[in-house]
């Protein structure tokens, strides 16, 4: 019964950050993010605004909270064969979602929500993990690996500097260039 | 008459944008950040919450405006004599200055506040400017420079991703550092 009890709070819990979340991202197609609030978010998802605030704090939490879902990776990264190839591909695709206005106010959302340190850092461990495994796989492969450190200030860094403070100076290539010089020539 | 009129209104301006300003910065040294509100904010200034509205939009760009005032430089750069040493005490003191509870408080308000791109660009400009006042001076000396924009993405940016996403890895040392890794041995 205890069991049963707790399966069933966890569902409905479950079932309650989807609801929220769903009718975040609905609602951002609609309309302005200055124009959200909490009673309407609640409103659209068919939960009282007080659940929202017990669970998520304030919206700015609770974007940040969506934001992080968006920035979870979908799965490894590719394997290329060589380590050069799989950062570039890897740095690539983060720009490309990153460089668009979703992934934009997605990077801000998080930041923004941050007053303790946890949606950055979430948000930090999951691309972090991401670069590891890429590293890891090319130490299996016998290559030379950076430092996980050198990979995240000089290839993450400058890409998320440039998406919240010079998104306009993004193009394509520019993952890609960043790893060479970290690697150095081929 | 027009002339006095114009003076007038600017010199009313000013002093409500100072009132403002002096009334977050009093009410944040006092409560929460989440507590704030903008009500609260022209309370203590003085002024009407429309005065607030009509001025700064919400008071996200609110606080994003009073952080911009804490980002700008207050001289020129110090000379050092060399662009090594110049480079290394300008990223040493804005580091000091970031890490800080303040300085990351301050930053994630000019990344929170950006709707338009407004405050990151001005944030971005004031640093660029400081770093491109390194660099022209040391250039008039006879020095090698590197690009503003080598600067901007293996010294700035990684110390800024650091200050957002994983604010613990700061440690005095590293803007030299960063420096270094740039410019190569001495």
């Amino acid at each position: 019964m205890g069991t049963r009890q707790a399966v069933r709070t966890g569902g409905r819990s479950a079932r309650v950050q989807q609801a929220v979340h769903d009718a975040v991202r609905h609602l951002l197609t609609e309309r302005d993010r200055a124009d959200l609030t909490v009673p309407l978010v609640a409103a659209r998802a068919g939960v009282t605004p007080s659940t929202v605030y017990r669970r998520w704090g304030d919206l700015q939490e609770l974007l940040a909270d969506v934001a992080l879902q968006h920035m979870r990776p979908d799965g490894p990264p590719a394997d290329l064969g060589n380590l050069r190839d799989d950062l570039a591909a890897w740095a690539e695709e983060w720009l490309e979602e990153m460089s668009s206005p979703t992934g934009r106010a997605v990077a801000r959302d998080v930041v923004a929500g941050d007053g303790d340190g946890r949606s950055t850092g979430q948000c930090c461990a999951y691309t972090s993990g991401q670069i590891e495994a890429i590293l890891t796989r090319a130490a299996g492969r016998g290559e030379d690996v950076p430092a996980l450190d050198a990979v995240l200030d000089h290839v993450l860094a400058p890409m998320m500097y440039r998406v919240l403070f010079i998104s306009d100076s993004l193009a394509p290539g520019y993952g890609r260039a960043l790893v060479g010089t970290l690697l150095g020539p081929r």
